[in-house]
């Protein structure tokens, strides 16, 4: 297990928000969290100073986020040498993230894609037995199938174990399937909610690509090969071309294209947060302010111009037919 | 939540009780509470002194006394942000409790008024978790209605957690239908008991507002504008009528209004303990004489001349006939 | 037990109904009911005779109903003599009836008022096995509490065992607090719906007690002196007075008290059914063109002026504040 | 419901089969299944005299075929006026079917569509209610989507009912999203087979359609408009012309484009069993001699050209990489 999870902070004084952050519920659980959450697992992995992450954290706090997404094990150099969701991992490895942060425990504790060398009642019995022992307060998945998650549930309702909250899926303008039409069905059935994660789809949405890949761009970087050839693939350049378009829409409405790309993911009320993962304080400031084109936009108008632009609505499994 | 909890003593030393204070089981569970108790949420939050507040303790203690009744929170001053009755702000509001008060658990946490938001297992697995954990030993509901208590109650035996075990209700000469018809029928389905506070109706029946509000009483300070409106209306102003009858009653029985007050409460033995909200020892010391009244009459006579002149006798849902 | 159940039936042929009548769910089952029934208990005990008996049922069939509540012990004569739920009467009772009915099973077997003598254990066992024993397809329960229904559902998720699918409940413009207030809340917990009965209150609706009780009427009859003695109260002259209003509203809105009555239960989306207990054809008829007036009516006005003139509207408890 | 299942037969006498029928066992159930089985559903609906019906079943017994999948009402004619899948309608029609067909019970029950106005726990219920009283060995479901079928594994589990064995699924060359990565996932986690039914894509596959529709092929008919309207196409045109170069595969296989389809699917181990679903006895054996094809080939070189040619392999989920 990479040992990934959340805290949620409460607020001491009443801090003066720029604007108003609305809180939901994280899924059907009674924990109400902030609809943007700051996701420091990428940005805070060394190629940030720690004066910048505390300035990251206080922007988002100051604007009303409670929810942090941590997950010490992302911050690169230290190669895992282990893998893997057996009991002796997740508990070793949560105890051992809460002693190096001095934290008594963790809001939710996250089980990274399923190890299929685990059978799936040791996952459920050790997210159990952390929680019982005060080491987290509820679990959540993280890249799991619906089907994946399914099980977890099965398994915990067959043997009178906990169910997992929430699963961290990837959502934005080019990868809308799994958010959209798999997981409202768990959302109904047994109350898993959704966090997502990279609304800039990696910053291809930020627009810093549209002329090429710039040298000192992520994307330039030897680990993420992977983004630079999908941004140069046909595909991408389509989304390029999209993207510019989008642009326009962005400026009638008086936002920039980002603030667009995370207001749309915030439209769908499926989502209880969307992490955002700015590494400079600008870009965050930015970022967090999308909860202003939530609201003046009729959510009808919105969605039409943007849906038929981008022409990739999945079908949603409830209206299939023969 | 609220935190909110009782705590029981032990008696030390046998104290030479000027009456005997009867003991009863706290709904069906094993504790044996006093069938009257302090209840220091109203009282203990600032408008009185450390050395009153102290004084009232002794006094209650002295006179057998075991079943203290504890809000942390219900003291004026800070505002609390947030609010709910999930795992994390019951696990945590209690664990802050404990630590501040110094103690290692509680007899009885509480949770007050039904969150809904937070599903009702949630709520439960916390409960149970507390207990689990040894930070207390039961814990009850407040201001729940019998519904919300069975679902409770039906939760823990789906699951095998624990169930609660007893209700605070309000209950007094002019609030009655909840604690006479609706949880008797719980008492003996689930065991869940009664614990009721305001017996002198926040003050309406200790005859100080006989004469119009006083200014220096409760009612005419500002966050209490209810209480004197609720006085002033029409069915105050009955209300008032009924008690100068009840006084005489009080008078034959050689007892004050708000003993004899009191003691209705106790005469319903479905009620494990009442809890007094004195404020000054004087007071104090009046209320708990009420087990005095209880003994000497004949409880049918008793009830008879009270509740014909109350003229508002629930009907209990058994006795329903077509 | 008294041995009372429903059965629906299928349509053999595609009858050309005089107008449509409306399907629902028995509470959250799969079984479909229309939205009118017909239930024979009440007249079909001797006061009519099997010719008219045979009629009603034509009637009913051919105008879409497809549930018919029969319950054999209801009718005159024969005294029982031994009651209550136990095991051994609940599936000798069902086991008698289904044969003099020469009937394979029942749709629905309901369990009348609880019987205080049998835990509620050996009630929801003894309906779980005649279920699976094929005799019936469901259970309900006739005349409960809220309270009782809870408990039944909680044992039944305790045991593993078959929670009932609905309660059938008196309901009409004077009798509104249990199926407007305690109801809707066992329906969104566990499922469970409502058939009503008496959509007029026994004839009082029916405007025949305008001047007095005839002599010719059930009220008249020697053991409904109570239903005598209701019309002829204090209530009762208040509650004339309402239906000559109410009698005005249902002339402005082209149909007949009754038709007005029956309505006015339906606009209730909570109710599944509501059984008609007619005795006479031309009565029946009328009564079924009940369906008639829901539609035309804006649901909003219809109830705003119905319900503004009876004015005992029940406060829903979840609006209940201090 | 429709009233859908299967019934297997045992070799009375060991026939000379003309070539060996591989068996395979329905999921991880027990039951052996020939991986060829009949369709009757589509056939047998009025289309074909009773003595060709008798010619096919002889024909399939006689080739090793033990696997008969009959769907009584599927036959034309009496309309459905009610649907559903509530407890009574699965009792019913499969205790009705039974009866008409004067089988004691079938091997397998199976549930279409999933109905969403029947709770899921209800279906478990009736399915397991059935099996219990002997009227079906196995249940399976027939067009659910994965979710589904967990969710009535879940329910099984949590209620110790008996979950589903096998679900129906299309699943021929030009429709294999569903089979090849959804189902598969369940196969693994719960044990539920496939059964495939289509293999010839409603007779795209035959060829019969290369030069447009003929006037006497199912496709010109009436209720079949949506079939005519997906062979003219786009869609339709690309997929003749894939067919053209699959048909010259065959040829050098020596074996015919039908028999080359049905082989494919069979390739996959998933594959419990596929469905035929010929009309004529000469169309039958033909499929039947699919069979002769799968062995000789050496699997990998197999799938490599045709999937290849075909070009829509999907992408396994546990393939998935960011």
């Amino acid at each position: 297990m990479r040992v990934h999870f959340f805290f949620t902070l409460s607020y001491f004084s009443l801090p003066c928000f720029p604007f108003v952050l609305l809180h939901r519920n994280l899924g059907k659980s009674g924990l109400r969290v902030s609809c943007l959450g700051l996701g420091t697992w990428v940005t805070f992995g060394g190629q940030i100073s720690d004066e910048v992450a505390e300035q990251l954290m206080t922007i988002a706090y100051d604007s009303g986020v409670n929810l942090f997404d941590t997950a010490e094990v992302y911050s690169g150099g230290k190669a895992e040498t282990e893998r893997g969701l057996n009991r002796k991992h997740i508990v070793e490895g949560l105890k051992g993230s809460l002693q190096r942060m001095q934290l008594e425990y963790v809001d939710v504790v996250f089980a990274n894609r399923t190890d299929s060398n685990t059978p799936m009642e040791e996952i459920v019995r050790a997210m159990t037995h952390v929680i019982n022992q005060g080491m987290a307060m509820y679990w959540g998945t993280s890249r799991w199938s619906a089907m994946e998650i399914m099980e977890a549930y099965s398994v915990a309702r067959q043997f009178n174990l906990i169910p997992p909250v929430c699963e961290q899926a990837e959502y934005h303008f080019f990868q809308r399937e799994k958010v959209e039409t798999q997981l409202p069905e768990l959302y109904h059935k047994i109350g898993v909610g959704v966090v997502s994660w990279s609304p800039l789809a990696c910053g291809i949405i930020t627009g810093k690509y549209d002329n090429g890949i710039p040298e000192t761009s992520r994307a330039s970087m030897k680990p993420y090969q992977w983004l630079r050839e999908k941004i140069m693939s046909e595909d991408g350049k389509k989304q390029q071309a999209k993207l510019k378009e989008l642009a326009h829409i962005a400026e009638k409405l008086g936002c920039t294209l980002p603030q667009l790309a995370i207001a749309w993911c915030l439209r769908n009320e499926g989502v209880s947060s969307v992490l955002l993962g700015s590494s400079n304080p600008t870009q965050l400031t930015e970022n967090l302010g999308a909860i202003q084109v939530l609201k003046p936009l009729s959510s009808l108008m919105f969605d039409f111009g943007v849906d038929h632009l981008l022409g990739n609505r999945p079908h949603s499994k409830k209206d299939y037919h023969h």
